[in-house]
Formats: C-alpha cells, structure tokens, sequence
C-alpha cells in the first residue's frame, strides 16, 4: 500500500519523492473574507502570516486590491483594499520566505494608481481574477503589474460555466501575454475530477507550449476540494492554493493542512498550521459559517454561484436545509 | 461542461445516462453505531428505514449481529445484536423496497443460531466484515448465510495495511465461495483515490473472470470519501456504500446526500435524507462528534486505526488538535 502520491514524485524516487516545483498558496485571508466583507483584526491577519511563513508556505495572498471609489469602507475592511501600509503591518519588519500576494478583480481595481512599482512594494504577485467576458481588462492589469516587477497569475473564475470553445480562445490569448501561471477557478465548487482534469489537460495545451505555469483553485461544495486538488497536481499543475481549515467562501477551499500532509516536500512543517486552527481560526467558526452544508452542496451541484447558500447560511433558518432545498428546486426554469 | 458523470453512464448516453447496476446501501445505523455503542433509539431506525425507502436505496444495513455472549448488554445497545424482533419493530408491518442487510463479524457471530433461515427473516443480505487473518472464518459464516438463502457479501477491513501479495492470496481464496459481492473497504480513511484504484482494479482481477462484484465503503479522514466513491464506481463497483450525513465511525463515512446527487437513477430521491439530515441525524451532531476533524485526519495520515483520535473527540480537550498532534508524532517508532 505505498503508492500514495506517486504520480506526484519525481519519476524514478516513487511516492517517498516530490516534486519541487510545486508551489502553496495560503489564500485564508483572501479568500477567508468573502465570509465577513474583509473585517479581519490586524491580529489576526498577523497570526495566518505567522503560520504560513513556519509552515513553509510559498506564497500568502493577503487581500484584495479593490477600487476605493467602487466599494464602502463603512461596510468593508482593510484587507478588500489593502494598501501598502496596511500590508507592512501585517507581515511586520523583516519579510519570511512566505511571498505576498493581492488579487486584483478585472474592472474593480485603480491598478494605476493602486498597485506600486514593484521596488516601493512588499507585494511580490498580483493575481488577477477575471471573468471570461473580461479578459482584455485583466490582461491590462497582468500587463501593467508585469511592466512594474510583479509575478503574476490570472485566475478564470467560474470555469464550470463557460463553454470550451469560447475557454480555448480565451486561453490562446491569455498565453500569448507575459502572465507566468493560469489558473482553473471552481468558483461554484460544482466540478468533480473528471471535469478537472479536463479543465487542466485543456489549460495545458495552451500553457505548456507557451512555458506557463497551471495552478488549482477549489471550492468544498461536493467535498472534491481536496480530491480535485490532487488531480490537477497529479497532471502537473504546480500552483496549489489552499486556506487553513479551509476559511474560504462558502463551503470554503481546499484545507491547507490537507495539501501539506499530502505534499511530501520537507521544507513544508503541518504544526504551524494546526496551531493557527485552533488558536485563531476554528473560534471563528460559529461566526462565520464556512464550510461543507447542504446548501452549499445544492448550489454546487446546480452550477450555480453560491450567493444563495451564503444569504441562507447567514439567516437564523440555517439548519432548515428542505426550506433551502424546496426553494432551489423551485427556482429552476 | 457536461461531462459529469460520463464514465459512470452506460456508454453512448454520455453524462446524462445511469448505470442501474449500482446498488446503494445505507449504513447510517450500522457504522454510525460505532459512535455510541449502537445506542440509537427505535424511532431513530425507524426515521432512517422510513427515510432509505422514499429516498429509492437499495439496502439499509440496520446493525451488526454480534454474539451476546461477548458483549454486555449494559453497554452495547439494539443495534449491536439487533434480533429478528428487534429488526421487525424498526421497519414496521410492511417491507418497502429497500431490502435489509446485517453486518456480521467474523468471529463474533454466533450465526448458527442467530441468524434464521432466510424464510423466516426479514433480513435479505449478510455482510461479513473481516480481517485479512480471519478469510477462513469469515468464509464460514458466508457459507452458512448463502446455505440459508441470504444474499451475501465479504468486507475486507483495513484494507490499507494488508500487503499486496497477501491480498491476492485471499482474493483467490474468496472467489471460490459462494458469497456475491466483495468490498473495498478504507477502514481508516487513509486511502488516496490513486489507492483506491490501485485495490479496485486488484480485486476486479479475481471477482470480474468470477462473476461477482465490488463493493466500496470508505471514510472521511482526509476529506476523500466521496471522491474515492466516486473513483470506484466509475471503475466498475456496483455496491456503494453511504450514510446519511456521513454519520459513521470517526471522520464518517460517504455522506448519502453526495452520492444519490452524483447519481442520476431517477429512482433516486434526495429531499428524504434532506429530512433525515434535518430532522433526526444533525440533531445528534454535538453529541455523537463524527465527521472530518484534524485528528482523524492525522491518524488517516499515518494509516493508523482512528481509535486513539476517537477517544480524543470524546474528551474535553477535543479542541486541542496541537495535544493530539504532539502525542501522535511522539507515539511514531
């Protein structure tokens, strides 16, 4: 029973290998915020940077790069816009091996302003999200963070929802722009492996040829997060992102205590991040409400965005699944 | 994006096809029974039976038969020995079309006298649990159980820590029986779905030139259950175990609710186990404490039976993942 992992070694080593080049991102706070409109304490911003810089955690995508003149400060915080101060707080004097991300939304961020020459800035990624629909506009952002020193990835979201022919004309664009990493987004968690690896064999067409990078985004819809991960590593795919016990939207992301005790590379220590479970993120969990529920399992299983879950989740009839359910099933043309 | 499902279906159909070979089998009262010394009370069965039947399963799997003389009745409930009686009140005066199964272990079953001539028994189906040394006695009680006219099938435990030859060996030996259905059985929800693959296809090798079938019952510990399920079936395993909300020993087992939406049988129903979920087994979720949680995750990690993070779960200090964290890495040789 020793061939765990194997597709993920390096060839002739076995599954007691690794492969090197794959790369964590934690993205707890990133992600993590979409349960409580980016108000997360300076404190605790501080302990996930701790965590995932003693956990050897490659990357930490710290917040959103939104435009202050599209989104209330009154209602959201610090880190739907973090700004370079606000970043320097949180990671504190001296930089850890953990490299820091934003995401840039397409059409929602002052990137012109908002984004600093690489050489005035902690940041060392800007990851673009974009829609299909807006690809010119987030290769406008890859190209300026580009121009300005940054890595940079850019993220499909919601990829279960676009049709392949219109995905491979996308993708014969994307590579032909200096962005390093594409990224598959299962932003409605709906996609089980099959259709990831899929997603990723089509990426790849595109990517490999061009010298670019795949990495995996998932969602806990169908508990596939985990799974659907591994797939897309086993394919090659070496950007991985995961949030400590999952703290993401909805049914939340894939559990980065998962990945790395999957991920066979020493310089990656799980201790970090059981301590930050259960010190700053697991009494968050009453309030927050992520993870696997059968709403949110509902909405995966429709394709459908999980808003509805999320508005469900947050109203006192939580535990009435069948209102949820009956309301779905209503709904559908 | 359609291609969900595709290999599950009967071939030209694509996605939107099903295989009606598949047999799903409740187990919510059997191995969730494993979390309270089988101490549910009548009507709790009677909501399962009541809530397997209108969801369209094809088994529910109402307890073990375990012989009196090696359990106290002060501990252990009904569910531990559940007699002819017994299984008569939970389903009432009339059988619906799921039929019944009765786990029964090898070498803890006084079968000759405790399980009747299927003539006078509601009991359609004998499952025999066993460990790779007990093959012999195992057989035996198959052999009884098949002499008596039940439907029947070998669950080989722990799975994950016999070596491969041995295996074979076994494999070679059961064949031969009489018994239906042999199952693939992650005990400790250790298994990665490469794993799974690696086993299904093992046992296809001696039961496919045999004509009989695979099974698969799996655990939650590193969020992998479906996704392993999921993995066997398109496989070829036609006997899928689930239990309603996952409830099972330790991390859980494949929560039901996830397998008959992967399912496309339209004799499927998911809004009665949405009802269960709701009204019956949630319910016990603070006090029962199974599903996925840190320590079942490392003792899933480690290939290591989930007995010493279940006596965790139930102290006061569950919470304290980085105690049970440190205790696991010390106890390593």
């Amino acid at each position: 029973m020793t061939q765990t992992n194997r597709s993920v070694s390096t060839g002739s080593k076995g599954w007691v290998g690794y492969r090197p080049e794959i790369k964590v991102l934690d993205c707890t706070i990133r992600d993590g915020g979409l349960m409580n409109d980016h108000n997360f304490t300076l404190d605790f911003v501080k302990a996930i940077y701790t965590a995932a810089s003693a956990a050897g955690v490659d990357y930490m995508e710290i917040g959103y790069k939104a435009a202050a003149r599209l989104y209330s400060r009154d209602k959201y915080g610090t880190w739907k816009f973090c700004t370079e101060d606000d970043i320097r707080q949180a990671i504190g004097g001296e930089k850890t091996g953990t490299r820091i991300s934003v995401m840039a939304d397409a059409e929602r961020t002052d990137y012109h302003t908002d984004i600093l020459p690489k050489e005035k800035s902690v940041v060392d990624m800007v990851r673009v999200a974009t829609y299909i629909h807006q690809i010119p506009a987030a290769l406008e952002i890859v190209n300026d963070a580009v121009d300005k020193g940054y890595e940079t990835t850019l993220n499909i979201m919601a990829v279960s929802t676009v049709p392949e022919s219109e995905l491979e004309s996308a993708l014969d664009v994307i590579v032909q722009s200096p962005v390093k990493t594409l990224y598959v987004v299962d932003s409605f968690g709906s996609l089980y492996s099959e259709q990831v690896r899929g997603l990723v064999q089509r990426f790849q067409k595109f990517t490999v040829p061009a010298g670019k990078e795949v990495g995996i985004h998932t969602h806990n819809n169908l508990q596939l997060a985990f799974a659907n991960t591994i797939e897309a590593i086993v394919l090659g795919a070496n950007f991985v992102d995961g949030s400590i016990a999952g703290l993401g939207r909805g049914a939340g992301n894939c559990p980065m205590e998962l990945i790395l005790s999957f991920l066979h590379n020493p310089k990656f220590k799980i201790r970090p991040v059981l301590e930050a479970i259960q010190n700053t993120v697991e009494p968050m969990r009453d309030k927050l409400r992520w993870g696997f529920a059968v709403p949110y399992l509902l909405t995966g299983h429709l394709n459908q965005h999980p808003r509805t879950a999320m508005a469900f989740m947050e109203s006192d009839d939580f535990r009435d699944v069948l209102k949820f359910y009956d309301a779905s099933v209503s709904d559908q043309p």
